[in-house]
């Protein structure tokens, strides 16, 4: 078996690049600043079933976005979570939270409906995560 | 400063122990198997605030915490997250999720109203989830 990204993740985002482990997607929603990491390990579901060596290579990827959005945005909040409630393909979402965002303090799951970017707006985003995430990204 | 746990934390849960880093609290809402890992670290905000060698610890407590989950309750997913948005005092929700419960397949945050625990329902609750983490629980 081998990796695929889920079609639903895939419809909803547009890729950024690829970490050692994972592929980064930015979701299509431009009320919040959110990122996609989907490790490419075929059939992974529950991050307690990545072996302890991906487990740490996997943190150390959220570590790098989570820095990268506090270097570009400098957040009020970081979120973090792996849920798959939806999608069960393995994928954790980062999210660049602040005060003054459509959801605060609620979650940003279900909440009102998706925004998608302007093209240039989101050429934009894209652009400079992959200055800031950069020499991490492979591809 | 010294670690003390956030009143509105505190408020809504019951603590089950003390792993080696992180106080484990089960959240006070008999609708879903809830539990919270707080680091003792005074003042930690941020999962990535932390160096990676707590970040390693955390997340080897995430993981205990949810084979203990996958052992006792057989959960059709596992939902982990770090949000912070209402207690920004660094903490990590693990929630066991089935395709039954009230919330699927939405998160659980500002899902409805807390049911609390009955007091013997708590307690084998509590009773059980030690079990399962021993020898891990340190207090």
């Amino acid at each position: 078996m081998t990796f695929a990204l889920d079609p639903r993740l895939a419809a909803e985002s547009h890729p950024i690049g690829e970490l050692a482990l994972s592929r980064l997607l930015l979701m299509d929603d431009a009320r919040f600043p959110w990122l996609v990491l989907v490790p490419r390990i075929a059939g992974a579901r529950e991050l307690i079933d990545l072996d302890e060596a991906d487990q740490h290579a996997l943190l150390g990827e959220i570590a790098a976005v989570g820095r990268a959005f506090e270097a570009l945005l400098r957040p009020d909040k970081l979120n973090i979570a792996a849920l798959g409630n939806v999608v069960p393909q393995l994928h954790v979402h980062l999210v660049a939270r602040f005060h003054t965002d459509v959801a605060w303090p609620r979650p940003v799951w279900g909440t009102g409906e998706r925004v998608p970017y302007a093209d240039t707006e989101r050429a934009e985003r894209v652009a400079a995560l992959r200055a800031a995430l950069q020499p991490a990204l492979t591809g």
